[in-house]
């Protein structure tokens, strides 16, 4: 699909590059987004695998660290019509042990770690805030499921002008074929894809440059 | 893809329904996103004919409607990272033909029309707020691209908890396999969807009931 | 200040009355507002006891109530600039004793609590989303402090087009001063002001007609 | 009231100094909000005379330029409910003389003008995003009036996380009562308080370092 001639065309797919004070943000990588028997599924455990050495190079350079928790109360009724098209989700509540970060990924002190009921990290949450606070510029993006709430918060990072990095091989999804679809549509349109490696390594440059 | 078991075993792709007070939202239906040698083609054109007649019957029943134009200034530099990834938006400033609602949906006097620079509908405008002083709960979205700025708006229309409903064959996108793999997401998780038919018998059963 | 005839010449302080649904926001009733020896004063302790009967009232009805926390993270430094200019805020930590709601108010389950690191309930918080979920048009506010988070989420609420009201006597500063300038510019422009009784009643009122 | 003990004695009012990155917005510097037969008053002239040598110097300098104007359309009802409160806000239609930027201060190509409904410059509008393409991480605010637009534009700004000054010479309103008490909430809470001779300097100094 990515070589659809018509997007050539109409030139969409440009590069955004990265700015000089790139973050990591980590999309609900939750023990129940891993768990197939929960919300989990396809190549959601090898984006956890390929997300530790990020995380480990991006903590060595002293990056912002940002974590997303999808987390509801049915008591309260607070998961808008989200809920009601996947009613599963209000088992994920605060406490419950299918709403913890993924042992592999567990956030350290300092990190932020945010709590959320819409697909965006960014919807009613502080983390432009956050973001705006530690002077960064650029956002890479992991996590879980790239045709969920990595997709939506790609879009509102692009939305708030955030140079928007996608680590492609640290987001995963239940099924290949809406994590295939959803990479062309964000390489198209919202933001760089590239993998890991790819993303530590330009941030690695841009914090020598820079700090 | 659409019957894909590992949606249906984690019980994806429930209804979010009716309320009792519709509104019609028409994203981008601008001339720029319905000629192919801009950034229009595949079944936009389409699109914008089946919306003339969900659009005539909302009209009748004295829903509130709204537009949105997506409209951006060069000069000021006011396109976010969207406009990195897609160089052609800052074509469609203000007054540029381009830019205009295409003439088969022009808006009427009463109702909204929002410029917008980034893909959602909601996102720094004030959507959110006319559909409350209206007492709207239920939108029905319609518009150009399905992949683009119909899902983004979707997205957020979802986490307000507004009941979000897509007219299918009212939106449109350049190419197919985009709009399909769109309306997979959008279905398994946002919003439903049905034809702008069945839409405007649902809108009009629940303005008889309610008014 | 309220006799101020520039204000009744440009037509400012009209009402905006009640809608069908109201809910009850308690800002930031949490111990450390409380106490004048951390960020509390002046009438703040009178607002309490105030809110109890109105909150029992609101209970009573079976409106929709919601409450805030302001709780900070120095670790991660995700307090703004909000706690650049007043860095006692971060001793709000989620577990301290002073961040926590205030016993004579102690919310209950069914109930919303969210955390904030802004002045506004809104900014940054599911809020909104929850009171569309709940079909709310008319929002009670009372809370702490008059002059900052109260006034803040009554613009923000007021923003959306909620219809908005303050109970005066449920709402307190730690200076009279800024209590009444701030109740001052909320009832011209944003909010009816009426007392908890007259607040409660006409919830009651409303309830009674629509349900 | 700046001297209030009990502000000090809780730690209030500390200063947010300047990044490295300033900006200059101007609020609401509309004809109606100068002229006191509309909406002015006041000292609101007087702010936009002081306004007038801060524009011109930070157009030297190159920071970038915002402004907002509060415009409503009548006939879609999109005022929220701040035009219950203000009927005659329904007059600053889009083309009406009173709801353009006064001329003494009009705007240039290349500068940012956004039309809004709500108080906050921020509100419904992409001012943030387009703040962060610009690198912006100072933000000086002025305009008309401190108790309104001003007030809630602060509010905004500091939950962002901008560093935030307010020019108190060149923020105007149609009473002093409320134009002091309102600077003083922001002084003891959001933002720093400083002439706008005082901003320039500022400005220019961080540009000189940084550029």
């Amino acid at each position: 699909m990515s070589g659809d001639p018509v997007y050539q065309r109409q030139n969409f797919g440009n590069s955004v590059g990265f700015g000089s004070r790139p973050a990591l943000l980590l999309v609900d990588f939750q023990v129940g987004f891993v768990d197939p028997g929960v919300f989990g599924g396809g190549n959601i455990k090898q984006a956890v695998s390929n997300t530790q050495s990020l995380l480990a190079g991006m903590r060595d350079i002293g990056a912002p660290i940002a974590y997303t928790r999808a987390v509801f109360d049915k008591s309260s009724a607070d998961g808008g019509t989200f809920a009601m098209k996947v009613p599963g989700l209000y088992e994920l509540e605060d406490t419950a042990s299918i709403s913890q970060i993924t042992p592999e990924l567990a956030p350290r002190r300092g990190e932020l770690v945010l709590k959320k009921i819409g697909p965006s990290a960014f919807f009613s949450t502080p983390l432009m805030s956050w973001l705006l606070k530690h002077s960064v510029d650029t956002l890479i993006i992991t996590g879980a499921t790239t045709s969920g709430c990595v997709r939506a918060s790609v879009v509102d990072s692009c939305s708030y002008a955030l140079r928007t990095i996608v680590a492609t091989d640290c987001c995963g999804d239940r099924a290949i074929e809406p994590h295939e679809a959803n990479l062309f549509d964000i390489g198209q349109k919202y933001a760089d894809l590239m993998t890991g490696d790819e993303a530590l390594s330009m941030a690695r440059a841009a914090f020598a440059t820079n700090h």
